[in-house]
């Protein structure tokens, strides 16, 4: 089968970090090879599905969405309760759903994976990040190699997978944003722990985009918005 | 967090191999020490979740039935064919359902683990095999490896894979379910193709499992309880 290794496929969340890598994407392949996948996993806040529809259409590219039940009866054990109680990496109690399951990266980037085989697309995106808050061990970029080679292997099939924000903190996404011409779309995207659009402002995940704006010297077109 | 490394699960799809993994799982971890998991992902044949709760149950062993309904979702390109021609590693045109997708058991063993993970369960076991018609890819032993130390990355624990039928032929196989004392299990498997019990006699996953039981000069239990 003769792969068109030029096409990507964006892991697009509908957040601040997977619409920087959709714009560093276009720049990188060019807008008419990259296409974009969001996953219906059962999150607490749909909005999320509704922003990465929205940024995909307003950067023009194709977005499917597709459903996963399965964490939800993983985290089934805790059906009646709607949320758990998680320390994130920076200490801070955050509440996140009992669809949190260990792992969940390696989930979507194989199954994106799949769907790239299908469509012969060799390439990846995603927006993990080792630096800021987002340290979960399948964030790493030892986890994302080694996840890399895994792919390689199961599928017979070479899909490099990349991850433009790696090494970058939330300062420096905000300034790659500003360079990608990204700033529209940013106003699309969702942030926020507690599901509110405007954000809250006060949930950990509205203060580490606050200060990463702030760092850049960068208005939040989400905030002007407002 | 103390993990009980000594907990094994099994990925029981209701057939032969996995059958013959799950007595392996209980000679090797003892009987209170092992559970199951079986994925309800769309299957044609539902038959294989019912073979797979009654093996379970037959051996005194929990079984955990998660969904997936990604599969569907990802060979949804062909949405009006229930089936797909592919042709199986020994050449011969198989039937296969859309929701066969490449590194499917990337996908099982990775849920296998988060579910692991979640009850401290140190052990996953599974019957992939490269010997055989079933020399998929994700089933090879370099990339079950690859896989190991991706979830150890990636969930940040050890979660050790074993494939204890690896290297073994069908016959092989079926001469070590009578060593383990599995053979009145065999007869609650389920293998045919066709989705018959009694098994069609003529699918090339009869004629292959009927081949093994004659190579080791042992009864199939399923022929025989016909």
């Amino acid at each position: 089968m003769n792969v068109a290794v030029e096409k990507a496929l964006v892991v697009l969340s509908g957040g601040q970090d997977s619409t920087t890598c959709l714009y560093w994407a276009i720049d990188r392949f060019g807008r008419e090879n990259v296409s974009s996948v969001t996953f219906d996993y059962g999150q607490r806040h749909r909005i999320e599905l509704d922003c990465a529809r929205r940024i995909a259409e307003h950067a023009g590219i194709d977005n499917v969405c597709l459903p996963i039940d399965t964490f939800a009866a993983l985290g089934g054990d805790a059906l009646t309760d709607d949320l758990i109680a998680v320390s994130d990496p920076t200490g801070a109690e955050t509440n996140l759903p009992v669809t949190f399951v260990a792992g969940r990266n390696l989930i979507f980037l194989t199954f994106a994976a799949a769907h790239a085989y299908r469509h012969d697309i060799g390439h990846l995106v995603t927006g993990v990040a080792q630096t800021d808050y987002s340290g979960y061990p399948d964030c790493r970029e030892e986890t994302i190699a080694a996840l890399q080679k895994t792919i390689g292997l199961g599928m017979d099939r070479k899909i490099e997978i990349h991850t433009p924000l790696m090494h970058r903190s939330k300062k420096e996404t905000v300034e790659l944003a500003v360079q990608l011409g990204a700033m529209d779309a940013m106003g699309l995207t969702h942030t926020c722990y507690n599901g509110m659009q405007p954000p809250c402002g006060q949930c950990a995940a509205c203060e580490l985009r606050a200060k990463g704006f702030a760092e850049a010297g960068v208005a939040d077109p989400l905030l002007v918005a407002k």
